[in-house]
């Protein structure tokens, strides 16, 4: 059996892409697995989950604000809550993703890391990891 | 071994979300399994699967619309079905979906069902799911 | 333990949809594997992996045309890379995939095939590739 472990990813604006990869190897860490896959899950319907560069931070800026500019969070909505933009990134981006760990690590290219996305922050919010050895 | 399951999917419109997440607890229930994954799989290139809200119905109505809004059925297309717009929509909300069973439970957060897309039906769909046991 | 295999991809244009359903069941051949999961992931952060249609090709220019209509390469970015429209492609599309296995076959339905998406090429990209059992 593998447990579920709940991260907390706290959000500090409206729109956001958090840098979760350090977290990610922590945990790899701390399960001794050497080979597997490791799967995280967001149980929330206006943040999801990606891997995107690592370096130039206006990367995730400019995925951000075009995403906005695609999906305005005024667009027209029947959503009384004004947030059917979010709902509507969340599920374009998606809530699930799997990475392979090999020889301790995640299995990731050399720019990639892994981003929670929040489109409706700030928010406190969960990230759900399990972790398999092969 | 995991045995697939085909569940079947009636659409009644051209662009449609239905919940599944009934079927997918049954399926649950019914394989006695307490934690694992159940991973679910669409066969179909005009439809897709995704987790959203399950609350508010006008959250899905918006998603659609929006959808069609930034990808219409009209657009200008090559090819000669009339249906590319559900080929893209299928591509960017993605045909497979994993989700962790927990206590005999799916782990969902409170707001999120999990929903088959149709984007050009109606039609008889198939939903693949294989549960496995940790 | 299941190995990572790595699969060479050779891209020829910026945007383009290699079809990798040949190679993927070369992989499922070779294993052995008669029933289980056979999971992707592109190693990239301005390509993707997904599900198509394998019969008409204007399905797959359709796709790419009209990504670049929504999402222009020379759109008004931050990253002074030019490519910032392929970043937000790989994030919408997804750089993962899972197909399960049965009787030695990938499941997939008549009219699928999978892809490899390259929104930034040409270049020479890999696909790593995992098979498990049931």
């Amino acid at each position: 059996m593998s447990d579920l472990i709940y991260l907390d990813v706290k959000t500090e604006k409206r729109g956001q892409f958090i840098d979760v990869t350090p977290e990610i190897l922590k945990v790899i860490a701390d399960s001794g697995i050497k080979d597997g896959t490791i799967e995280l899950f967001v149980p929330h319907t206006t943040a999801a989950i990606t891997i995107n560069e690592n370096a130039d931070p206006s990367v995730r800026s400019d995925i951000l604000s075009y995403l906005e500019k695609l999906i305005p969070q005024n667009g027209r909505f029947s959503h009384s809550e004004g947030n059917s933009d979010a709902h509507i990134k969340s599920s374009l981006i998606g809530a699930r993703l799997s990475i392979f760990v090999s020889g301790g690590e995640p299995v990731l290219g050399t720019w990639q890391g892994i981003y929670f996305c929040e489109f409706d922050g700030p928010r406190n919010r969960k990230l759900i990891v399990k972790i398999k050895s092969d």
